[in-house]
């Protein structure tokens, strides 16, 4: 991922992303991860069968990589996971909630100003002129 | 939809739900909205850039309906809309995140015990033994 389009305040919004998650050769269905003590939204993330179940196998909020193609274990390579606390599905089954601890530093693979992981990926606002800008305290 | 999906206890998830959206003719990427007072998570929808727009235009969350291919004001019918608060954008900018103002009864077109809408869509949660429940107070 290009550095503008994380670090910057331009709106580059990637609208053809679903049709790049539904070529990925898997049934998916968007899986959210929540932080179940602050409530912030930490990541977005696609799940398949396999995922829901290591998810329940290992306490951990798991996802299919979309792009990557394979098995996701948040964190498991960075240390950052999010423990499991609750699994919660919507009125039509069509999508996850997963409720979390985070174990880490952050759920985020961006690092804010501080040189950490930032706790959540959602660190930008649109403001009205258009533009994004950094969420205070997560710069 | 089967009042079994929503009202029942048994997993139904269908994982093929992004297949369907990504045929639905637009191009869309996941839009989530959140309650800002209560952090509860209320709905994942679609946006596509007429949504963001109307969204931003009316200062109601606002999604493309996948299922029905139309625009998708929320509660513009029932009174039930979403007032916009902020919007933010994920570090890789394909997904969105409405901060929301509940205005009406609830953001879930189901109705629980109360006979109202329920707040959010999120009111099941997964049981160890694969089995649904229903989250306290919102049932």
């Amino acid at each position: 991922m290009s550095r503008e389009l994380e670090e910057g305040t331009e709106l580059k919004l990637d609208f053809t992303k679903l049709k790049k998650v539904a070529n990925c050769g898997e049934d998916v269905l968007p899986a959210v991860a929540q932080d179940a003590k602050t409530g912030e939204l930490l990541i977005v993330g696609y799940a398949n069968q396999l995922a829901l179940d290591t998810a329940l196998a290992e306490g951990l909020a798991t996802f299919w990589s979309t792009s990557r193609k394979e098995l996701w274990i948040k964190g498991k390579t960075s240390g950052d996971t999010l423990k499991l606390v609750e699994i919660r599905v919507n009125c039509e089954q069509n999508s996850i909630l997963y409720l979390v601890e985070p174990q880490g530093a952050g759920a985020c693979h961006t690092k804010g100003a501080s040189g950490h992981a930032r706790s959540g990926c959602y660190y930008r606002k649109l403001e009205a002129d258009g533009s994004l800008s950094f969420v205070a305290g997560r710069e």
